[in-house]
């Protein structure tokens, strides 16, 4: 097996984490997954969705878009379709259910994180980059936060990192690329903490089904990805 | 641990398939998980979509809806509301994929199976229940095109079926109903064929984290529960 | 002339009512006319629309809608369309209008119902199966809220039925099914209470118009069908 | 009883009837029933709805509207909503159907009559204005389709008018202004052929309910009211 | 050059203000600029946008539609298509500048002045035929105010009228209908106050760019127009 | 009078002009002027809409929008409200004319090119760098057309380019940044060839309106303004 990448089976893109990529949100990092972009804003706002209110408890929530020619084929503008397809809603909910256990939402008062993703590039791993990048984000936003006295203090944070890995002409591989992916048997997204434990792990087959020991190799390749993830992290959040 | 629904950790809840339960679609199948009731339809319509055209190959699709008061507190209703929501499209695109597993589209000619979800009463699993139901629902629409005339033999098919699990106060428990499932840490829903591979597998951590070692026991759970379906489901077919 | 049907002219179809039909709704009940089935539920929200704020008088509101295969061919889901049609406001804004004569809004208390009518299966008559059900369903509702304390007692209930009357191949005809209502010259959709009054009268000719002598030979069997419902409705209350 | 506009029981409104009001439209009238002004345009388009396609058949449909301050409160306007409301959804179906039954569809070819019914100032009655005014706006389309060629002949046509009734203060009157709708027990919407026959009939009671006597004697004022829209409809066409 | 309209190059069409045009508005102009007509209401409501409230400031903001024939070919209605298109969305963002210009809004307390300029019949210039319009109807509302209460005193009006100048065959023309706009090589839309500031300046180049010289020269024009549209303005206003 | 970036009164913010910023895009800019950064991309589409279709020519269209947090305050997202504002339209439909003019429609075969303005960072004048980094996207996507064979020749182009001016305290002043904007007076666009034409001038008086004296100041430094930027685009296209 050879990946058109030309990558070994284990071996991640060139990772990078840009903070403060752009300058009115209170969290901005542009996230590269090799040729896949994503700019990861988290913005504070005061005040907490009705279900929320008088909780004293926070919230937070994702939204996420590309690019009509993010992609190599230029795909409709949402905003003028009218409407958010099924693909977005997806990610973006699994965006804000997997920022959501890096802290405890008590520990922010009654406000809100929104979270935006949007890729500017896409070459596969969109939704993976996205997590990776907005929890770095928050850490940002909850710094400034701190700063401006809407908290007392910085919260404890769970980091959060996810991977894509799949089974590619029958051997599992970590973090598709758009060829790759297009090709995979199976595709496996992988949402863990910096302790290990899983947040989410959504696997789907594409023709054929996977065993139960092709799941675990590819968990065990997720495992070594995130851990890479989590040591790019924490530099960029040295910086 | 004691389950609020008394069961021990590996039971199923009871499980009923009523075949022809209307009068007007091709597949017609109620199903039914303890509480949980979904109508499962299978419409069939020759043509194809538009990327399909010339293709000589089929297509299978699926809508997900709930009636307003299919749950405890009414929920509005998308039609009014003028969009389906994330959840909705969520579990619709799981059930199409899941169900197109089932069976080679090409052997299908030019038709689409439209594959039509409607829960009338939800007691959490209304997605696995679904999916479970609607394979049923479509070897009767096949059987019926291949008696129309419109496929030459019935494909070759492969049983689909599907149900949650979850870490409920610490421990691994089968077809979680939706007492267990708000209170319980994990909840993973796994669609698998009658040959034991893995269609979709979807965990979610909700608080907790979740480990290696939880996963591969709420697998096994899930493949003891979802070799039960397949034996109900062969019977419901052999009525 | 002789009804596709096999029924005499002024002969309804099998009409049954089952209450409780799902568990969650505070009225629930399954109404069949012959093939056609609709799940007619009454959802009780303490709080009303803001028009009525302040006023002490509650509000009684429907909603109306169908599987998509509830019919031979199956038709868009309102839902994914974005909007409900034409068709469906008007029957939901009828059924709305209907309800509401069957109880003094002011012994209510600022308490919402809703009411929510789905075909699960259509052969003609839906509209006047929903009205006819959705009023059983009502008066279990009252019941429900006089136990929670919602209101102090149940208020006095003027019983609402309705019927399809139609002139088929010049001769008038009670309760229409599909293959009857499609080839009517006209269709009238009448609304009564169970003290002999008009709530409601619509009748459109279908090609040719219909005369006053047809309108009141028309009106005369609808009176002899809702007279029918009235009783199938107190014993369904009775049991 | 005394009306609020103090006309007699059984006394019209002042009618007029303005053709040619604008200069674009194939058949554009100015129908005033009272203080209630609609403009009624059809217009002419070459071709047939997909289902109609082929069948040599023509097509009439019709839209309705209001300007947002037709009224004494201002109502926002439906293109800003984005969504046209239940009640104009009804109407315009209302006059889509009366409209073709002034004429036989097969004579038209295939080609699409719009009717388009815009409330420039409503005082009651706007609906049955609208159909008494765009069946004046059909006759001069039809001529001018004749006189492009896009008819051989003007096929025969059965005039359609329509005009309210209701029950005030016990009393069955013609014609209901705004204010006298706004406080009728009954209101009834009848729209007639220039032969005798009932196209739709459409009753509501609002609070009580209405007799079968009450009806026959609605029904025969506005057969006295149709009639006089038939001889200014006449007179209106001979100019 | 010969304008198809026959007019000199500095010639307006023919313009009528007809005040009072329907009754229920607080201001209610027909106005005309030659086949171009169009309804501007006025009209005045109780409180203000959430961004203003409690700052003692009014607001005045503009819609505008045009029914669906008042154009040679039928246009879809934008209620029916469910959005209301960019140009009509630019139009009326432009109204409601032009008119927020007319008066202090601190002078008006906290209501709401909803312009609607609907156009029955265009033959260009509908815009700045609206705005002329407008501004008339803003007159009569605001003494409506006064006499209601609503206002002390009128405030100071600074009265706004617009004209659309272009280049027609290489010359600069005014008030151009709509066989000379198709034609313009330039189209400039001119807003100004009676004190002969300008409010806004819209000019695009259709094809062939335009010079400072000919935008002078437009300009100009412009304000030879308005002038006039002044004077008609106090005309009417002194009726 | 002193600006608040402390810019002398005709002193532009530094551009810059990146291109190929992004990879799929036939043209891809990033343009900043000053704090203001977009991304242009410009999209080849084989064909053009249906009201050019046969005709031999092609078409050039744009589409404009924001990150939800390119701007101080975090703005929802267009696609999840469900349609883009008028602002957004307004603003799209300005750069689709501008670019049309750039290039003979007809030496683009039926070929469509889709213009995408994203801002992701605004600090005022995001619609005129917008025009200005799209016009170099414009050349780009020529030249790929080209070398893909899907023109001949690459066409002659009339380069496009676009600035801001406005009334700040009394002065007229060039490239207006976010403060700037917020506080002048009048705040004009003009786009222009790089033959000194005017494409399109739209001025809008913010409070007091302006004279022609001033008009014609502003338009001078516009087009002081538009030489430096052809100057750069120039330059950026030689690399």
């Amino acid at each position: 097996m050879k990946r058109p990448s030309g990558r070994s089976a284990d071996q991640m893109r060139q990772i990078t984490l840009t903070r403060h990529y752009t300058k009115h949100a209170e969290g901005a990092v542009l996230v590269e997954f090799g040729d896949t972009k994503v700019i990861c804003t988290v913005s504070v706002e005061s005040g907490v969705p009705r279900f929320l209110r008088g909780s004293g408890q926070g919230w937070i929530t994702a939204e996420y878009g590309m690019l009509p020619r993010a992609t190599g084929e230029r795909m409709q503008r949402e905003a003028s379709k009218g409407k958010q397809g099924g693909r977005t809603l997806e990610i973006q909910r699994l965006i804000g259910r997997s920022l959501r256990a890096a802290v405890d939402l008590h520990s922010l008062g009654e406000n809100t994180l929104h979270i935006d993703c949007d890729v500017i590039q896409a070459d596969g791993g969109t939704r993976t980059a996205s997590i990776t990048g907005a929890c770095v984000a928050l850490v940002d936003a909850l710094r400034v936060m701190k700063q401006r006295g809407a908290i007392k203090k910085i919260p404890e944070i769970q980091m959060i990192a996810a991977v894509s890995v799949g089974i590619y002409q029958g051997e599992p591989v970590l973090d598709l690329d758009y060829l790759e992916d297009s090709a995979a048997e199976t595709d496996l997204n992988v949402v863990m903490t910096d302790k290990g434990g899983f947040i989410e792990v959504q696997g789907t087959a594409e023709g054929v089904p996977f065993s139960p020991e092709e799941l675990n190799a590819m968990l065990a390749l997720a495992r070594k990805g995130v851990d890479e993830l989590f040591a790019l992290q924490q530099a960029a959040l040295q910086d």
